[in-house]
């Protein structure tokens, strides 16, 4: 058996964080809970301070140093919320911080991670570029490096949002927990499963970059570097030595979730409970809500949401796709004759069904057409399938034949979403 | 003087609600207090049951009713968030509701009311139809009404939440708050003014539909049927006689913001606080963060966010228009030879700047081209403003001619929206 993290480890990190991030209590969700007929809690970690859990583990890490003598500066890698977590964590305990990141991390994430006080180096195209860098530093000036989970220190930090879930739910019967590196998913299973070894912990991985699962279910290491997914936060090559040891000891079950899965429940909790969640984030809700195996109905679960910080381009994305998905947006071509006042008769019958043209493109060459036609491609905004339904029916009705690009009502699958 | 809305029916309102509502604490907002010189709150009511405030009024009145007598059925008309206020409200108070919806009502709102479990019936094409057929099922059906604002119960119902921001901040010292019909005004002057007269209660409007701004600052009732507005949800024609009342004798002071401050506003919620919040909820903070004129600094101050029933196809637009305006986007012309090749070098340099084209169109059909010219409309995804001009002077070096399309580098402005 792996040494756990012993919970007086867990409980004195609660103690450090106490007055520096903030407490936010469990929210039970009707919505979510009449989906999946669980009783369902979502813990709302991207309202943290940074926008993440990241902060906890890696201000406990940093105040243990000062707390153990002399921390003059740290330093890190990273392209995402550690680096931002790191940053607001050095700056609370009022020690020196340079975090480098990769050329490639958005402005948004720079500019945040320097709002804290911090020094950020921008050095190489990808993260292990910047992790090199950030390595000679720790040589140079022996700034202490902090890692973003393979850490007793960091995986109690992250542990402690074990203590507030079983303060807030001491029914509870399985917590669903976004892993990449698996800090966060081994900080609460230490904690969990000495408090109350009853509660379930499945850990929760993007279906393209699920090394910790492979690894969970072979019990080796399986390092895979070829990772393809949305969930940036989560895609990690090489699960951490110690946070696997702990997890293939006490993690009951890890799952896998697809991208589409993950997009989807982040614009339902856009839509439905105001929330802004990145993908990394969004996945322990994925899997309680699209896992049609899983045995959760009656059951009092709790979904981890572990960050928030989401590009704006791909909010814009996100959206994009769930128009279509829901028909709310609707892609078609069709065939008119190429004379004066055919777009005119066009557009007034899409406009007599108070739908609204957001895209037209006019296209003579096309082998098949004859010489007065022309093909209009059309993007129209509508209430959804139905009304979609009906501007085309008195388009046909009038002669214009309609060629569908965007995709059908997925009928029944449509109703569980709305509900 | 008004006869103002009596604190001790407020603070019963506030008992009735006590075991119905979400009980949401006011959030400090560093980014904003940044941003703003003041110590800045926001109180999220687009947490709120129901997704909005409405939910308080409503219930206060329906349950007033049934504590007077025998209360069967309720009635309502609206597009929008009073809708679902009164259909949670009545299902929670066990009495049956009819709420009438213009059939333009985006279908989310429509599935949402019927959620509740209330009857929903769809009548006509404006709000006004809606009201007309509402008034016709008052008198067959004997059904009350529950009007949206001009109710002494409904404003006491609103008002609690002005004893929550008195709770969480007692020495606040300015209180914004969004202005439709004027219920949620009247109810939260009503109360901090009985309680504290030192707190200044400013209402906010939208500067396209302003009629509660102008009938304050002419006190006399002005009508102004022509709104435009992208805050749907204080678009009202005609203000309360009885919330006019109060307004013009408690409130402070009226401010109206533009549909771009609010739309900037949203965007920064979604991306700063990770929050959904409506166009009609967001005016408090837009007027905070955007009136220059404005004396806050150092000062306590709460922006109510009213609501977070947003349309999904809304955000996209508000998140499109914003990619644009910090840089993100970047939409530009540029002439090239009309030769095999050219198109494949164009992409190349945009390809080594990391930039990823989302759009691309070519053009031959402009009378002052050669005739081995063509034009290029192209739309790519860049970093930010930096990034965008490094893409353009790579290509100028190339011989490219690039004219620019999307907004320019708003210089000092940008700072602002990133601190």
């Amino acid at each position: 058996m792996a040494t756990i993290i012993a919970l007086k480890d867990i409980e004195a990190a609660a103690a450090r964080l106490k007055t520096i991030i903030h407490d936010i209590p469990l929210s039970s969700s009707k919505t979510f809970s009449q989906s999946t007929g669980a009783e369902l809690y979502l813990k709302f970690e991207n309202l943290q301070k940074t926008g993440s859990f990241k902060v906890r583990g890696a201000y406990n890490k940093i105040m243990k140093l000062c707390e153990q003598g002399s921390l003059s500066a740290v330093v890190a890698s990273s392209a995402g919320n550690h680096a931002q977590g790191v940053a607001f964590a050095a700056n609370a305990a009022g020690v020196g911080a340079t975090i480098v990141m990769p050329r490639s991390a958005p402005i948004a994430k720079v500019q945040a991670t320097q709002g804290y006080g911090c020094k950020v180096e921008l050095h190489g195209v990808i993260y292990d570029d910047a992790y090199d860098r950030a390595m000679a530093i720790q040589e140079e000036t022996g700034a202490v490096f902090i890692h973003p989970f393979d850490d007793d220190d960091i995986i109690a930090g992250q542990g402690t949002i074990g203590l507030e879930i079983l303060r807030d739910l001491p029914g509870v019967d399985i917590i669903f927990v976004p892993a990449g590196g698996g800090g966060l998913l081994a900080g609460i299973a230490s904690c969990v499963k000495q408090v109350n070894p009853r509660v379930r912990i499945v850990g929760v991985q993007a279906a393209g970059a699920q090394n910790i699962a492979r690894s969970f279910r072979s019990q080796t290491m399986v390092i895979d570097e070829k990772l393809h997914t949305i969930a940036d936060g989560i895609a990690v090559k090489k699960p951490g030595a110690r946070t696997m040891e702990i997890i293939n000891t006490y993690v009951d079950d890890m799952l896998t979730v697809s991208d589409s899965d993950i997009a989807a429940t982040i614009l339902m909790l856009l839509e439905r409970s105001k929330q802004v969640v990145e993908p990394a984030g969004a996945v322990s809700l994925a899997a309680a809500l699209h896992n049609r195996k899983l045995n959760i109905e009656g059951k009092k679960i709790v979904c981890l949401l572990s960050g928030g910080n989401i590009d704006v381009s791909f909010i814009h994305r996100i959206v994009e796709k769930g128009l279509l998905t829901r028909g709310r947006s609707m892609k078609f071509q069709t065939v008119m004759r190429d004379v004066p006042g055919s777009l005119e008769k066009f557009a007034a019958i899409v406009a007599d069904n108070n739908a609204n043209i957001t895209m037209v493109q006019h296209d003579r060459l096309k082998a098949d057409l004859d010489i007065d036609e022309a093909i209009l491609h059309v993007v129209c905004e509508v209430g959804g399938f139905e009304h979609g339904r009906q501007v085309v029916s008195d388009l046909e009705r009038e002669g214009y034949r309609v060629l569908m690009e965007s995709e059908a009502d997925p009928a029944n699958e449509d109703q569980n979403e709305n509900s």
